[in-house]
């Protein structure tokens, strides 16, 4: 019987609670969304007593479904001041599915400080003080921890940032190493977290892929097929397996969409070696991994393991946060960029935001571009909460009012990560429109912009990018929901079985009738749902914008600039 | 005949150009808010190419009308996101007036860095580079322009906040004695300014009542009764000219609305020491004047000159700042005031906004409360531009995000003045619904709330607030377009001929036939056009709101929250 498990840390206490049937079909970003919906106040203060923190595990995590163990974490973003779902892998997701947990709502606000834990086992649940803990990073809280509660557990937790209130502060959680780097990043929800009190949530579960299903015949052939359909694609079965989402670095930079200096121009004479195919060769000649499983059962193993030279080790190194403290930066060192990396999974800030701030930091003048230990040095402030430290932390958005910069790449108070908006129009649309904020996996429409994925839409030219981006955002929703990676999209979009095969394994599993016209609707109705908490919190079409310097500034080597109309914007969400 | 001086700063160059009919009937804030909403795109960033700086005189300003120097100035805010006139006393909009110029438009952007000068004289104008002016603070700027170009001239400048971009950069004229602290201070226009690379106008102009007037003899006898209704009331010809508005902190005070330690309490018991009354004896005993007129003709005479202990003098000291770096600090040492209110106006910044923004560092615990020296070395950054002068230079709303505090007293993003909005709900009406962000000018209901002017509506209580923010705000537009000093209002709404004077004058003046209920027409006209281009901005309901805190808070000592519920809050603008 799953349940919801509610926390109230205004008096550090919790209950059980049956799920109400109108959350019963709902998992990951459909059930987080859908109660930060029902009952958080769009407009209150995200830091404050009113917003809730929730933690979900998707509707296939828990089971043989291969590459299903996404987590989704929800709240209204202190970055975006919108509905918020960050998803991450690790082995978390998995381990509250076969606890018979379908969320934790995290409400309430503790009247003084100190940090607590939350600890959940098979057996029962406990609070505990943890000042002890408060102000370490990720890295040596999960290992605090996997020592104190068994090396299997898995550990959620945030980084002095989200202690410090952060508004770019992310949640993290571990892989099966204990590596703790797993992270929902996205919109400052580890902020949330810190507001509660709450350091570290550990979830104690022998059990990886034993949630209830309820015609596990049917559910293991579906899932078997869903497997072979990754597998025997090109980017599923082959490319992420060897290079992880770094291998997109040459790729974006041959497409000319690859950001550097701020947003400035579209290719890095020195990205390759920041790139994916270095980083295995360095990764393997140091003895780390090129290739890794974020969680149990992930066919796709696009981490990877980088040993750095101070003999610490980086994992993974994702394509988005290569290109924030890269071509970005103009920094091609990739120790420099695994430094910065781990700085942020230590702090516990998200690496792509943290790129984009430093990138408005440097266009400020105030660090220079191309100086990685400046870099360095800078982010290291974080930690110590300096003034500049915290403005790192508070975001792009924030950072470029702070330093008075008109070329700030972000949408609704969120960074813009990783594929120009002039030269990949389709991923534009999505940044600018998406519910998230600025949000490249929203609707990621580098599939048939730039990889020719599901068909082929020219990334230089307006025509289609709506309709691409539209339906990329309607999938991605109901995929957050399911607890699969988003990266079974690039098979899905070129597999007419991709899609029933997912169905099939949820009405396996939950004795459905589900069909795929049912998952395009519960798509759409998670889209319809966030963008009614966005319209209450105070949100117009004229949030739903790129930057002025996007359709202004031409933008090389194709020389495009944005141009899909405000209008053609408007036409996203016409459902 | 008057004209309108557009200057274009992306190629430094200038035009004179007819009035268009549309605008003939407009002065002040009509005019700049209209001009703004005409030419300025409302999504566009405040610090680019296509925002606009509009300087108006007032429509009675540079003839006898008493107390019609306030200058208006125009834009979209860096600081709220909407559109925004910011008004000054001080001798320049008397000066533009019998230039016989209208408005001036400053539009474009300088690709290069480097700053320039606007020379404007009765013969013709000029522009002129002087970047050895750049960095310089306001007093010296201008004292090295009274140099240059004659001790009569008027010179409006920026700080280096605003050459820094910080979004609460104000701009700032000189009163007679050449005094720059004369400042349009609220909503970041000196940012706009230095955006445009404009570091100061200099207006010489020997003439200061000759604008021309249709029937002198009409106009000079409205003038002459319009003088006997300001000296006759209480406030405009007592209270004022006696302790200036510092008069206000010990009625405040004693009135429990006195916003303490970050809007915590309404009382501090050391109100005394930084008071009007206080300010008077110190200023006199040091040689300085405990009243003083911003400009000629004013009848008031509110302002003072207070020698500080290191020779310097500030002027004047007004309640709003003596509340921001007083109570609201709990700092009670009047040259500890003066100090921080000098180097605000020195630096280019807002008072108010920097008040409410080391509020937010205090409570952050970023600074100590209550610790002089501290706060000094901590504003004497921003002219330094250091992180934490920055962030202090970007406002109470930006700095809360920094540092993670939940307690920000602000709307629209811009800091709330010196009423609490709980014990004087009137102005919180005003602070949550005016278009300006909070702005205790905009709709000051402390007349009926506390002064018992205009009649009397219970402070504590929420009954009749929106009807008194609403009739104060159509009122205070229109006045702000007479260029008529808003403190009038005192008189106006206590003596019934007032009115029908000031529209006498306008009459006598331009030869119209307007009646009160044309004024009060003009006033909803110009509130709707600045709504508009709010909306268009993004700005919705939501926006209308008061942060969380003051209607979960009770305040000290009426035990007080704010009530005005969201559905009454939306009744403000129901015309």
């Amino acid at each position: 019987m799953q349940k919801i498990l509610r926390v109230n840390m205004a008096n550090r206490d919790f209950k059980i609670e049956d799920v109400p049937q109108k959350y019963a079909a709902m998992g990951g970003r459909a059930l987080t969304s859908q109660l930060i919906a029902d009952e958080v106040p769009a407009t209150c203060n995200a830091l404050g007593e009113f917003n809730k923190l929730v933690i979900a595990p998707g509707l296939l995590s828990g089971t043989q479904a291969p590459s299903s163990g996404r987590l989704s974490v929800g709240g209204k973003s202190p970055l975006t001041g919108g509905i918020k779902e960050a998803n991450a892998g690790g082995i978390t997701s998995q381990k509250l599915a076969n606890l018979g947990i379908k969320a934790i709502i995290i409400e309430g606000k503790p009247a003084g400080k100190g940090f607590s834990l939350l600890k959940i086992t098979p057996d029962g649940m406990e609070m505990l003080p943890v000042d002890d803990l408060a102000g370490k990073g990720t890295y040596e809280v999960t290992a605090i921890c996997r020592q104190r509660y068994g090396d299997k557990v898995a550990v959620i937790t945030i980084g002095p940032a989200g202690e410090m209130l952060m508004p770019s502060a992310g949640v993290t959680n571990n892989d099966s190493d204990g590596n703790s780097s797993r992270y929902a990043g996205r919109g400052g929800l580890g902020a949330v977290m810190g507001s509660k009190g709450l350091k570290a949530i550990v979830v104690d579960c022998p059990k990886t892929f034993d949630a209830p299903v309820q015609d596990p015949v049917r559910f293991k052939a579906a899932a078997k097929k869903f497997a072979k359909i990754l597998l025997d694609h090109p980017v599923c079965g082959q490319g992420l397996p060897a290079y992880g989402t770094n291998v997109l670095m040459n790729i974006i930079n041959e497409a000319g969409a690859l950001p550097v200096r701020n947003f400035s121009y579209g290719r890095f004479d020195k990205a390759g070696e920041v790139s994916g195919e270095k980083l295995a060769e360095v990764a393997n000649a140091r003895g780390g991994k090129a290739t890794h499983a974020c969680h149990p059962g992930c066919v796709m193993r696009c981490s990877n393991v980088y040993p750095m030279p101070d003999g610490k080790v980086c994992s993974p190194i994702e394509y988005e946060t290569a290109w924030g403290f890269g071509p970005n930066l103009e920094i091609s060192d990739l120790d420099v960029v695994a430094k910065l990396n781990y700085i942020c999974n230590d702090v516990g800030l998200d690496t792509v935001e943290a790129g984009c701030t430093l990138g408005v930091l440097a266009e400020a003048g105030a660090i220079p571009f191309g100086d990685g230990p400046v870099a360095i040095a800078a982010l290291e402030e974080v930690g110590n909460g300096t003034p500049l430290g915290r403005i790192i932390g508070s975001g792009a958005t924030n950072a470029g009012k702070v330093f008075g910069v008109t070329r700030v790449p972000a949408v609704k108070g969120q960074g813009i990560p990783a594929y120009d908006p002039r030269s990949c129009k389709g991923n534009g649309v999505t940044y600018a429109t998406t519910t998230m904020g600025a949000d490249h996996t929203a609707g990621y429409a580098v599939t048939a912009n730039i990889l020719k994925v599901g068909g082929f839409v020219d990334p230089t030219q307006k025509g289609g990018q709506v309709e691409l981006s539209r339906n990329l955002q309607v999938a991605t929703a109901a995929i957050d929901a399911s607890g699969l990676c988003l990266f079974v999209a690039f098979a899905v979009l070129d597999n007419p079985e991709g899609l029933p095969t997912i169905v099939e394994m949820i009405n396996a599993q939950y004795g459905t009738a589900l069909t795929v016209d049912d998952v395009v609707a519960l798509g759409q109705s998670i889209l319809k749902t966030e963008r009614q908490f966005n319209k209450e919190a105070g949100f117009t079409k004229a949030d739903d914008r790129l930057p002025e310097f996007f359709s202004k500034e031409v933008f090389a080597p194709h020389n495009t600039q944005f141009d899909v109309s405000d209008e053609e914007l408007d036409e996203v969400f016409n459902f």
